[in-house]
């Protein structure tokens, strides 16, 4: 066959491998699901559509695919991380990305809390969430535009924040590569980046995070 | 000669040229300035050093040098408008280039509010500047790493914001790039921006705003 | 729901919040737009489309979509400012740039004049409209190709010039990050830009500066 | 004066403003780090250099400068994390971003593991590390050339890895931009990425996701 | 007619010339390609499509196209090299540019040996296919997302490794720039690179050298 | 109406105003053409398509559109030049742009001698055209890839050679940055370079070398 | 030795080769010089500096540095063409290349028009050359900043305008990349481009065309 | 210490690892170097200096310090390899890295070939060599400006062709980046690339072609 499933990466890192749909075709999809599915008991793919979604329930018809964050997944998650991940969007055009970081770090084992559209231009509708912001054990920040979101949270918990540039925008944003330099140059120190919108990293690296929270210093 | 002086440039615009220092010698430095000196009875060189100061001196004694800001100037500049022109910075970094815009507008006839040392990291620091901030008739806002500050203001006040993106930072910075781009996608809409390092171009756009609003609308 | 709305936009920046239409889904759009539109008794999309506007219409059923402009507006904007803003624009080309520009100023209030194709290959084209350029309180000047046009406006008015680089073009024109850097390094002192096709932006910057004119020096 | 310090820093993040070095006289620095070191008992300058720790120790003589890491530090830190953080570097080159990564980190309270020269091109040194790699906390990956090594580390381990480009190299390399890119489109899931050369930044979220760690999920 | 086939190149340099498909109309394929099969007995199109393929049949009834690797050939390519030439591909989303190589190196007249899906995120399942990879002659490494394979693999063999960038990817991989720049910065010595996707070119270089170890030195 | 014809081009340049058909609706293209058409008694469009075609015959029945060029044209075009524009590409991928800088040149009075499919890596191809290639009196160089063509025969002629990148290519090629970059690099002396894909503007500038060498030395 | 000084340039392109300069050690300038000084009975250096200078008079005792131009010569010219030759630049920052230019086209044999000074943010300077500009037989136009006067000047004449970008400027200006893209994307049909900083190219590149002024078409 | 030599690097590859002397003190040079020479009997530094020469010198005397190719040496090489090594450069300016490439060349036991100074603008100086280009076994092709070079040498050959791109030129070359775009797009096929002034890696790749047409096909 074309693909050689990692098996033992559930082992070595704690969570089993997850499939990049981009670039794949269905029925590559499909193979590699049933493969992981049949030996994990869960899988997930990231950046699928509806096509892939059908060859995948022909072989695992428990799996459901949610178009707003394009994940496509079956089995699941247990919660079995105690503090909470935080997702914050800049505007409601992060939807999409700030969902599959959500709905990762949820399959994940996560408790999720959703701070959408509080982008830095109006700074009341931010400061009114800081309560929750501090109460969260990771930070995902999401945001396109010029990125500022997230040097703006940095500066205010004692937690870590991972940011996440979009894609989102037009001009000088170049897709994303104006939040992704700036959340990398960002004057709040210790704002960790993943790739732009990679919203799945975000979710992988905060459970990661998690997971060493919970079994301690070793 | 060499340079042709644009002597109408004062009864067009409402200032006169200005020598950009960057690239001439000391002696063209010296020539240019004379010349401007005598038809206007003020002069300006940005991005000066201490040998064109010492080849200005030569002719107009009374020229004065600036190390910070790089200006070297003679003659001035009653105070001719009303309002204020605020100049914030997000660190001490961007000193150079604030105080080249403070300079600049206080040159050309306005009263500068410095409001320094407020990046966004710690929005305390800034929110206690509020009001000084809202008093301003124009805003001048300087800051290189992610440049986030410009949004941030931006979206507190009622005044135009001219931003200008600085050239210290390292690694993805890219000598300002960063910050430039930043603020050209700005979320707060109706930001402006001039190019990095351009703290003359801010000040320079501040006073037509200042120049526009004492002349009322034509 | 997925969006907080800024409703104190308004009173903080003297305009209420617009909505940015691209990456959203007309559901989104009709959403936010009805509860802008109730608050604000008028609301804007920018970046619209015919699905947003059916959207729309479904809610505030006198909203008018623009193809040119790809504005989606409803209620307005007694003409409050007393000066005229220009809009200047280098070519054909550049029209949904400039209209989006000229709509939105007209849809905050100002008097707008329409200087289209005055391209600076043609000179005289150009100067046989000086006195209808030096008349306007604010200059808005909408560019792609090389984007010359703002340098040569720059130079002969005395009051605020606002350059739009626009993304029309091919090759070393790079969707208009030529005209971009172009205007950012403009000889006219005092020129400031907005991002590449931000007709929006750059009709707020001069709405607000319009403000400040009117409301004067605080 | 010039700057306002940010004294709240310690509170809202768990650690006092470090300031940046770069970019600023020895005076300020000296001015800085008086008032930081007066209010927590430490302070610390990166990118520092000689002419700056002697302004410094004209003020607080027991402060220490490194060349190698170019820190300057005075104060410190009680061991305070049970776990350990693991700084690993490709080369012999970029030594000084490990250092600076480890002084940093062993400045907040963090146990370091330094385990140096383990290049991807020779496999098996690396794999002969595997136990010490498994055994840390948080691992700092840092590399120039290709930065290859970030996926690698990436695969092995169940704790977050942060990646630190450095900007050793030349052609093709630009000066960091290279093992960035790489860095951030690493095929192993989780690994999140600091600035080129900010050693820094990954030991200061290295001890924000240390802090984690000890104080639990709240 | 508007093209000059090379009917030279065989004699010059071994291999005769091959059709680039991209950009040409299915008629100029179709009479290229004729005219190459005439003079030479094989022929072949890389970037090929459907409709270039019926064009092609219509004069030449023997030729294939094979729609993952997008080529299209006629006649053939005895084994004419002792060797193997290995293909190894680190992920399922490179499938068609290591297919790309791998037809191309069989149509040229080597043995090929594929090892797909060894990323070395993974690094277990690459060390297991340790001895294949060191029994081939030349080795062409196909790589998307960091493209660290290819250092890997150079640091195991003492054959030459060609390594091939690609495409699938998003946001900072920038459609396969990071893998090239990646690939050329390799911290493993001698390894060489051809253009992103140029799985042909990739093949032929392969060709040249084991043509070069048939005819020995000269 | 929304455009101002420039009449006076020609007796300005020697040329008519030529229309950029790209980002024109087919109206506002028709309406250009009609008034220039009835102005000179010939107007050309270039990047044309066919929707433009049909409206430009509804005002102007005999235009004539060529789809390997996408120009459309009315009127034309004694030869009125002596000496030949050569016109050569390096490959069939370039015939597009070829054609738009031979028709161009031929619309403009010039007798045109096509040169094709003569890239370098066939230098023999090459030499065999010498003859022909000292004959012209401008030679235009078009050629994608990495336009190694230009500097071949800018070694080779004592006439003006103007090189014209193409767009066609993938990966490194950057839609034609890089043959641009390499042209304007050139060991040859005195080439010079238009936009990618612009074989317009190189026939312009063929032609006004022409007119140059008909009208003499003024 | 190290060098294959190309003697048949002459006769291929009717002038012999130039020594660029820079990247050579003074004793391979010195070396080179001498040969094609033997031959042709003059030489010229690029790019040179004192040291060479000196090494090159101590074989060629009536070699003469210009350090402005950084032009080394030897030997000359007869006035052989008959128009002129303008070089115009925007700025005086351009001095440098504007007269690497005006001297390199005087040494290969035309009358020189210096025009400096000349930018476009004070047209009337400008205009006030337009009979001076319109008397040229070839235009050379040398401008840094946005570089927007080769679009100015191309379109007030009927002759060849070679556009030279110069690197003198800061931040969004990217060492002259700004004012070559922004020349290359000129609105100014037929204006064509040589590389940043390179006045010999573009006098190399006149003096082409003069030759064919001069010989007419053949 | 701070280094881990891959003692194991000669068994595995064939040679033994070379210290990459850029970014290191002359101290850790030195050491490195011991260690290598010790236990491979020779040890080679690329890009060294003088400083670095001494302190290899006090351990390792009979160490060898070459200036042009910043090679520092010991031990060596017998002759081991039959066939030659051509390197071949476009320009005198190259001369520092083809002197790297042929010099490690010679180390690692080739026989070298120096064509030097044959550059496109000159083809019949190139073509003169035609037979020495045909007799090499592998063929390193220096080049900085546009780097055609290396197409038209591709096109000659039945060889390998490994490119170098090197960073002396001027603005559009970008140090040296034009050249390594237009050598990986390069329209002689086969052609491979290592990065920019990378003389070393281009021999090292050379000589493991060597090594394979010694070893023969396994
Ligand atoms: N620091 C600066 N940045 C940008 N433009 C400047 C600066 N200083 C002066 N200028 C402008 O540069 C022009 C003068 O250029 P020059 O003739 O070379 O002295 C004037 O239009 C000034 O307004
Ligand atoms: N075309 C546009 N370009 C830039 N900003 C815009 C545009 N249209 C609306 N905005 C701004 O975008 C923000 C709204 O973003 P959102 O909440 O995503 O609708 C507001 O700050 C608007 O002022
Ligand atoms: N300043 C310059 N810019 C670009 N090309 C130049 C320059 N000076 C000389 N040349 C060209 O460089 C080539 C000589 O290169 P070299 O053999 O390295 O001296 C000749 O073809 C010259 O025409
Ligand atoms: N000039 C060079 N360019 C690229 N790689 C090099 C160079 N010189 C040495 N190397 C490689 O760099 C590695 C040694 O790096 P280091 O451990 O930092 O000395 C070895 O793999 C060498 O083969
Ligand atoms: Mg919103
Ligand atoms: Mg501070
Ligand atoms: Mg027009
Ligand atoms: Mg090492
Ligand atoms: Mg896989
Ligand atoms: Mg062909
Ligand atoms: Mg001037
Ligand atoms: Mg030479």
């Amino acid at each position: 066959g074309f693909g050689k499933v990692d098996y033992a990466r559930e082992s070595r890192n704690g969570f089993p491998e997850v499939i990049f749909g981009q670039g794949k075709s269905s029925e590559q999809v499909g193979a590699i699901f049933e493969r992981l599915y049949r030996q994990h008991g869960k899988a997930m793919v990231t950046r699928a559509d509806q096509a892939m979604a059908e060859s995948v329930r022909g072989v695992v018809p428990e799996a459901v695919f949610e178009p707003v964050s394009r994940l496509l997944t079956a089995g699941c998650c247990d919660r079995h991380f105690v503090g909470k991940v935080a997702v914050l969007s800049a505007g409601t055009a992060d939807l999409s990305v700030a969902e599959e970081a959500a709905q990762t770090a949820e399959w994940m084992g996560n408790e999720v809390e959703r701070i959408y559209d509080v982008g830095v231009a109006g700074l009341d509708r931010l400061l009114a969430q800081r309560e929750r912001i501090r109460e969260a054990s990771v930070l995902i920040v999401v945001a396109g535009m010029e990125g500022a979101l997230a040097s703006v949270i940095g500066g205010l918990v004692r937690r870590p924040v991972i940011a996440v540039p979009t894609s989102v925008g037009y001009g000088a944003h170049f897709s994303g590569l104006t939040p992704l330099l700036s959340m990398l140059t960002s004057c709040a120190a210790g704002v960790t980046v993943v790739n732009i919108d990679n919203g799945f990293g975000a979710a992988y690296a905060a459970s990661i995070i998690q997971q060493a929270i919970r079994e301690g210093a070793k």
